[in-house]
């Protein structure tokens, strides 16, 4: 493959996949977000080239401009690694990425990652599927941006899954307030996850109701449901910060 | 830890984690699941204890002899690694190991895979989240298991995101015919994906009216929305495959 679109995982480089270590390694130029851990950014060897198109200055590259890079790079025929936090087609805009790389007849793979929608929640000891409790989970984005189609919070609020929110602590509030009156119930567990699997961690539990009042700063995944009021962390987890 | 709960992602070793790599070659016993990709369980280095407890002659082993035997084993102070398909938290019944687990006060630790159902629909060249398609996705399981919580199917065809079917092959047309009912068009795109990332992988695309009629075994990973009309894989995928 000339380009590979590589999901690095929430942070922990011990989470990355073997595949994406090795591309990472035989890499000529790696393309990389803001959202790439540290960690991960260090298994990197010196000599490859690294372009950061995460944000400068508060600016997000234009992702035209990053497709465009990217066709532009994989024409040269060069090995590109273009890694995103999570998933490359969890909210990574590996769709738009992989369409622009057709369209240009330029080889490439998409090499999938652990999605903080799944190990976010499990740092925190959440289990988003859990027998006689959940039988599915929806994992949906709070920050609404120009062109994004909606999501009806309402009839969410009624499917029965557990709700998994990135990019939602802004809006927290109003997306409480819709799904109770869409029928979940104002104490309905949540929990919010931050810098899940880092020494940074930060777990905040309260009720569906108490949402919009809960002291939790971007970024965060926000779960919501019965298996929020779970714990299964290991015991030696809660003796060694207790 | 003496137990981790680990996932084996959806088949190719490639896609093994870092962690769940090393943690496999150093093991004492690995317990694990007849949906372990065999390509994984090649990387188990001889010497190491297997337990089976997949489906004998077609009998699941009861999962309470599954947490039973992994907290005896804990107890003996091993390197055990209980090894699932995908992620350990996806329907992978992880959270009933975690609670025994806890309750004998055993160190253990969870390890996520990745999940096929992002992995499967992205093999298949179908992102689950798109920029203008679809803000979000919803995985459930489409096999009712005695005591598991119901879904509202019906709310589901309203919310807007993308539905992602695990184990729904033999309920496909209730399914459909719910889905439309809950506002879902006849029309909606659907792709089945099997032995996703594998030198067997098949994809069936066809509408969601025309899901019950369609040719798709068990198992099988079925997306619905409009993503599901997407084929985002290389052009090099096409020329081989062609």
């Amino acid at each position: 493959m000339t380009v590979s679109l590589v999901g690095a995982g929430p942070g922990d480089p011990d989470l990355l996949t073997m595949k994406a270590a090795r591309l990472l390694s035989d890499a000529e130029v790696v393309v990389h977000d803001a959202l790439v851990g540290d960690g991960v950014m260090a298994l990197i060897p010196d000599h490859v080239e690294r372009i950061d198109v995460g944000k400068r200055v508060g600016r997000p590259v234009p992702q035209e401009m990053i497709s465009t890079l990217l066709v532009e790079l994989g024409k040269q025929g060069k090995r590109v690694v273009r890694l995103k936090g999570g998933d490359p087609f969890v909210f990574g805009r590996g769709g738009e990425e992989a369409i622009a790389l057709q369209a240009a007849r330029v080889p490439f793979d998409i090499v999938p990652g652990i999605t903080s929608s799944i190990a976010a929640p499990a740092a925190a000891g959440v289990p988003v599927t859990h027998r006689g409790v959940s039988a599915g989970f929806t994992v949906v984005t709070g920050h609404r941006r120009p062109g994004e189609p909606d999501i009806d919070w309402r009839s969410l609020g009624k499917i029965g899954t557990t709700i998994v929110i990135l990019m939602g602590v802004t809006h927290r509030a109003a997306i409480a307030a819709e799904l109770i009156e869409g029928g979940l119930a104002a104490d309905t567990p949540v929990a919010a996850v931050r810098f899940a699997s880092t020494d940074r961690e930060q777990v905040v539990r309260c009720d569906l109701a108490d949402l919009g009042e809960a002291s939790i700063e971007s970024p965060a995944t926000i779960v919501v449901g019965a298996v929020a009021a779970l714990d299964l962390r290991s015991v030696a987890h809660f003796a060694t910060t207790a």
